[in-house]
């Protein structure tokens, strides 16, 4: 089933093939094919989530969820570059009073990289996956995708590969602009092979530093979007907890146990001025006992957390607030320990513990919180309950500094797609922190900037022609001008 | 005259607190600063100047004009940050009809990572030195900055520096803002600090890559700038040969020993259909007579441009068509060669010659040269000289693929400032493609995205509030709004 490295060779020759044929394209057309990708998952939903079932133990109505929001996402993504947000286009005419000089005319646009890799994820079966947002979003810019298959849902995965070359045949986009690929050797090669041009990740923290290091100690190094591990730390203030204790409690437990606590987004650390652990220990195991339980999505993930769990709970200082189990499905744990022992030991800061279990933080009334919070590594998320009148500037300033997405009064798991989405953050969380794997951004990572200086209009691409024949946004002589219309003045 | 590491690490947490005192200022005032600085640089001009004529072999015009392209620089951010351009804010509303179900409020911009290190540059006293283009943008990005002299200009950079802080304590920015240190152990301090959070260098390609690594191998990798070396082709096609060989030859010799070669844009690779290379010897031989000569930046430099000379010059198919000299200010070169011997050899491509020296490369009529061009690594520029309305669709292709900024019918030296400028291109140009370190988008070099999602308006910054008070430039629910006036619907 491994695909041998001379397989991997001749699809990334494929690929950069295809990418070459299509890298020209006109936005419409590109969209028209990642609508037709978008279709056709949508059209093969009830076989999809069928195999996704029976490899995944994750129930329908999440599968169902996850898909339609990856075909929701080709759907955004495909109006995106129709508008040519992803060109960046930007036009400066030759300007004798420039200050510095004369300004001869310079142009700049967006171009694709070429054949990217992409790695699947275990614990998103279409939303990081085969055409999730890494995949997605590099065929937006115009790349070309080898995927390489996570094999916790193999079946799964090559039925949706499938789908998704049918689909963009059909459409007419070149063939070899999407393939997948099976096996370490094979990401190994896909990595190294002097076409790929770039890498999106998502995975463990070891697993994402030993590719990023593989990546940037190429004889040319190429960009590694990497999103590893984070453990999402939540601050409630002691306003907060005074005025909504359990409703606040009744919503942590509900996110840190979604997808049975295997998000990347899962919230794994709880600041809150508990005072009687026991008390708000039998509120949560109230709130949990409705939880619906799962195995966990492989056996392997399985292993990993039951050792992050068990040392976890050896550590010094570290109580269980409400027990769970061992069971194949196994109910939620809630670990405890105190502000003070953080103090003494921060490392206790940073263990991701994949599944369901959490750790408590009780802090004494009084507690800086941004000087806690000061301790943390870098995260995707940062969440804060408090009241809107509050002055929070400290804690928010020191948060912002370690995570790419600060949510208010409302929980981390859950990550839309739009516009203003910063699914990131620094490392470890991830490997590139300015850059995003979710929302429109994301197609960014994958293309970079060239300039056209003092072209004859005979010889420029479209994008940057006078009279905006793709009608794109662009920015022209420093104004921003919409989308949809074409310009006026020529 | 080195700094010592333990006194690195002091400019560091100084540069840490000045940073965090800055890094929520109102744009307005961050731009004052940079006008601050602008100012007075203009104002030292003479004596700076006069420095610079001591230590550095260049010509008072030169040096003028440099220094004034710097305060420019400052005056063009200024306002770009005024604008808000930088920032990056994207605002969606909450929206129950979204496609992937309702989204809440999220809102994005760009926040300055901490502390930068900035590398001078031999080549560039002003322009890519104390308070050159990485400086520049890195200030007006919110981020401070400890630069690196280069030694070169010692006494020049260390009165710069002492220009630049009296400017910025004068208009009221914090204590070590922006600070100097010297010599390698300096550097190596800088680049390895946990504290440091991004690199700006422009030098060489053996010592950028040294320091790429360095960076990428900390326990936490950061982004590093590099812009290393570049040998920026220029493809002649026959028509434009034909049509105007003369005009064409007279450019070449005036743009290859600009500043005595010693630009990274430098031609230093021109393809051309010469078939009387007698004649063309003589006019490149007539032309570099009215160029005026001087010796090299340093001694260093002048040795490793004798040796690539060298070196070029003994390799199998290379002629001598102009004949230079080895004088202290040395006459420039014209090396030869053919197509035929290239595509035999490419490696011959890859030989960059730092100073007065370029090679000429005979292609025979009917050459494809776009095949010719594929043989390239990555540049910062490729240039053609053609005629309009020539089909040069696959030679453009092939070079927009392998550089950052493509020249038509004109000259790579000389890089204007302004809002589409792309100084960069693939490696190893550069160790960082998608970004550039000239224009305003260098700033966005030092910032990354932080999302807000579901925020009170009491707890967000005022770039994100739906009012604007900062009348920036941002895109809300997907429109791009331009700067400069408050939104009118709240």
């Amino acid at each position: 089933m491994n695909t041998s490295a001379e397989q991997v060779h001749q699809q990334i020759l494929a690929a950069q093939a295809a990418y070459e044929q299509a890298r020209d394209v006109e936005p419409v057309i590109r969209a028209s094919w990642l609508e037709a990708v978008a279709s056709a998952l949508a059209g093969a939903a009830d076989e999809l989530v069928g195999l996704g079932r029976r490899e995944t133990n994750l129930d329908e109505g999440r599968l169902r969820f996850e898909l339609h929001r990856s075909v929701f996402q080709l759907q955004l993504f495909s109006s995106e570059i129709i508008a040519g947000e992803h060109l960046g286009a930007v036009i400066d005419h030759a300007d004798p009073q420039w200050g510095m000089g004369p300004r001869p005319d310079i142009r700049r646009m967006n171009i694709p990289l070429g054949v990217v890799g992409v790695f699947g994820a275990s614990n998103f079966p279409f939303a990081f996956s085969v055409m999730g947002g890494d995949s997605a979003s590099a065929l937006a810019s115009g790349c070309a995708v080898v995927h390489k298959i996570h094999e916790g849902h193999l079946q799964l995965a090559l039925r949706t590969s499938a789908v998704v070359q049918e689909a963009l045949a059909e459409a007419g986009a070149p063939h070899g602009l999407f393939s997948t690929v099976v096996g370490r050797q094979a990401a190994e090669a896909l990595v190294d092979h002097p076409l790929t041009q770039a890498i999106g990740f998502t995975g463990s923290t070891s697993g994402g530093r030993a590719l990023f290091d593989r990546a940037s100690q190429r004889e040319t190094p190429i960009p590694f979007y990497g999103e590893l591990g984070s453990i999402n730390p939540v601050f409630v203030t002691e306003e907060a907890w005074d005025s909504r204790r359990n409703a606040i409690l009744s919503g942590y437990a509900s996110s840190f146990t979604a997808g049975m606590g295997q998000f990347c987004t899962k919230p794994g650390l709880f600041f809150a001025p508990v005072q009687d652990a026991e008390d708000v220990g039998a509120l949560l195991a109230q709130e949990l006992q409705s939880v619906a339980v799962a195995p966990l999505l492989s056996p392997k993930l399985r292993e990993g957390f039951d050792a992050s769990l068990k040392n976890v709970r050896s550590l010094p200082g570290v109580e269980v607030l409400v027990q769970g189990d061992e069971a194949e499905a196994p109910r939620p744990t809630v670990l405890a320990t105190t502000a003070d022992a953080v103090m003494a030991a921060p490392e206790i800061l940073e263990q991701e513990m994949f599944g369901p279990a959490t750790l408590v933080i009780q802090y004494r009334p009084g507690t800086n919180l941004a000087q806690l919070a000061s301790l943390l590594e870098g995260q995707l998320t940062a969440t804060v309950h408090g009241e809107p009148d509050e002055d929070l500037h400290e804690l928010m300033t020191v948060l912002r500094e370690r995570a790419g997405r600060l949510v208010w009064n409302a929980w981390p798991t859950g990550v839309s797609v739009t516009y203003a989405q910063q699914h990131g953050g620094p490392y470890p969380a991830t490997t590139a922190s300015s850059t995003t794997s979710v929302g429109t951004a994301a197609i960014g990572r994958f293309m970079r900037p060239v300039a056209y200086d003092s072209f004859a209009p005979q010889q420029l691409p479209p994008a940057l022609l006078d009279n905006n024949p793709w009608k794109i946004t662009r920015r022209v002589d420093g104004i921003h001008e919409p989308a949809g219309q074409k310009a006026e003045n020529l």
